[in-house]
């Protein structure tokens, strides 16, 4: 099950086998959920000395590419670099955190609060990745804690094309930003990213619904240092319970682990992922999709609880159909 | 030898000793060694078990704080953790990139080219810590392609505190800066907290005085994969053969090494040092000064090809101080 876990991280995976054995029923499941997964693969087929007979070379590996290599003389090792290159698919195609929104020369404010969470002297990595995302499309990025907002938007002649905030801030940032100019967060631009951003809303809507007794479940990718008013241990809680009724019970998962059966929940809240990939995303929405159990993030769940979720997913077409959509149906049920 | 490289990187040292052992010679060398460097030291005093016999006990270290621990059974190892914590110096104080400069709410401009080398989707990490160093001050940092740069100044109200750009677009972003903005490199930057960018500037008049055979030793803190157009191994080499002719010959060390021998040089060119203290760089230095060789650094070095040090050292008096200084004297040789 392990392996499996793996695999949702994967590019291209290799599977080795011994020429000597060839290819069992172990392998053959393997590769299976493999294509399953559509993670290409190639077969590598080990101890293929050069004196080794006829027959054995003819291993069938269908239709996956299969190279012949000896690990002890080196034999096959560079066609096997060149297989590999022609084949992985590192250039997974993720959507744009915020260029496709933007045009060259744009100046968007990002608003980044430093707190003992962010690593010392650094930037965290959203923060860094947006910043490369707007230079590469030659638009301009302006870095600002959130008690400079008012200041550093008084100072441009032109108003930004958006601003951006870590969610601590979004209240802040959301009364210091001129109705007129779009306003969203790191976490909302790499929940469009990584994963779903429309699902997320979706999910969001769930938080009204919760009844009594019902288990959510908070999942973090990483498994950072917990800090004394963390935000998926200690803030997301108490602002479920203030919203649905202090006999919400949670369960927390952190890491690359997450679990198979997830019925028993009546929300799962995601952090942002920035340190998972798209696909190991996705695979979690689908899981959560799959067994009709609803899936939103933290900073979906944030922009919600300050009352700025219609702001704050405004330059997202899909997202907001979706909230419209769910807002309309709420209005019929009341 | 190798154990006296890793001490350069060194905050603090724990130097191990079977109880049953003692100190022997080899630890008392090694002792002094870290006390003529400064890194505090702890003793710690292994196999210490419940029933070993008193007078094992009595194991002298001098002024160095001692702990008595058992590797097997686990005794100590609390009381060696809060040792550790009291004694240790990671604090160790390096001058500020950018903000001792600055005022809150001045705003910076940073310019930050996109080249191959870039890590993908990231900021390199002086783009990084230049932009946290600004924030931290309650100052704002812009960060732009130097494409942009013109456009981003026309739109600003008050002109920037300060320009700081990455020494490849030094050129174009010296014309398109006004004078009367104060205007420096990331490389500068960091020579002043890495090192010492006094003598950096020093060494830099050494090029004029290059003579036909003479040796420069490039030197870089880290092994990155080298570009058709490296900076270290194509583009520097051929900027000292402009200046000081085609007969210079040139060495290459790059990664944690720093030859003990320097004599033979005529010219120490370093980098920037990213991925090396503050307390490795001054050992470098030190050691160049010991062995009378000048050094100095990328970021000055194309500063001074560019024609344009002068001003890229303006806000360092010490620095400026010294260039004024040679500059007189040259104009005395001639």
């Amino acid at each position: 099950e392990k392996t499996y876990e793996v695999l949702r991280k994967c590019n291209l995976a290799l599977v080795v086998v011994d020429i000597h054995i060839g290819i069992t029923e172990f392998e053959t499941e393997f590769i299976k959920q493999l294509k399953r997964r559509r993670i290409p693969c190639i077969c590598v087929i080990n101890k293929s000395d050069r004196d080794i007979s006829e027959d054995l070379k003819t291993i069938s590996t269908d239709d996956i590419p299969a190279v012949h290599v000896s690990a002890v003389t080196g034999f096959g090792i560079e066609k096997l670099k060149n297989v590999i290159v022609e084949n992985s698919n590192f250039e997974d195609v993720e959507p744009a955190l915020v260029s496709d929104l933007i045009c060259p020369g744009d100046l968007l404010v990002l608003v980044t609060p430093i707190d003992k969470s962010a690593p010392k002297g650094r930037l965290i990595l959203p923060q860094q990745q947006t910043i490369r995302d707007i230079i590469e499309k030659d638009a301009i990025a302006l870095v600002t804690k959130e008690q400079k907002l008012k200041h550093v938007l008084g100072g441009l002649k032109i108003p930004p094309a958006m601003v951006i905030t870590d969610s601590q801030a979004f209240k802040k940032v959301a009364s210091d930003t001129p109705t007129e100019i779009p306003m969203t967060s790191f976490s909302i631009l790499f929940a469009r990213q990584k994963g779903d951003l429309a699902e997320m809303v979706r999910g969001i809507q769930q938080i009204k619904r919760l009844a009594s007794g019902d288990k959510v479940l908070i999942v973090e990718g990483c498994t950072h240092q917990c800090q004394a008013d963390d935000i998926g241990k200690v803030k997301i809680p108490g602002w479920i319970r203030g919203i649905a009724g202090d006999d919400i019970q949670f369960d927390f998962v952190s890491g690359a682990h997450f679990m198979e059966d997830l019925s028993e929940y009546a929300l799962i809240v995601h952090c942002g992922g920035c340190m998972l990939n798209r696909r190991e995303m996705l695979y979690r929405v689908e899981k959560a999709r799959e067994q009709g159990v609803y899936i939103t993030n933290y900073g979906v769940l944030i922009a919600y609880v300050m009352g700025i979720l219609k702001r704050a997913i405004k330059p997202f077409p899909e997202a907001s159909a979706v909230l419209e959509e769910s807002n309309k149906n709420n209005e019929k049920e009341e």
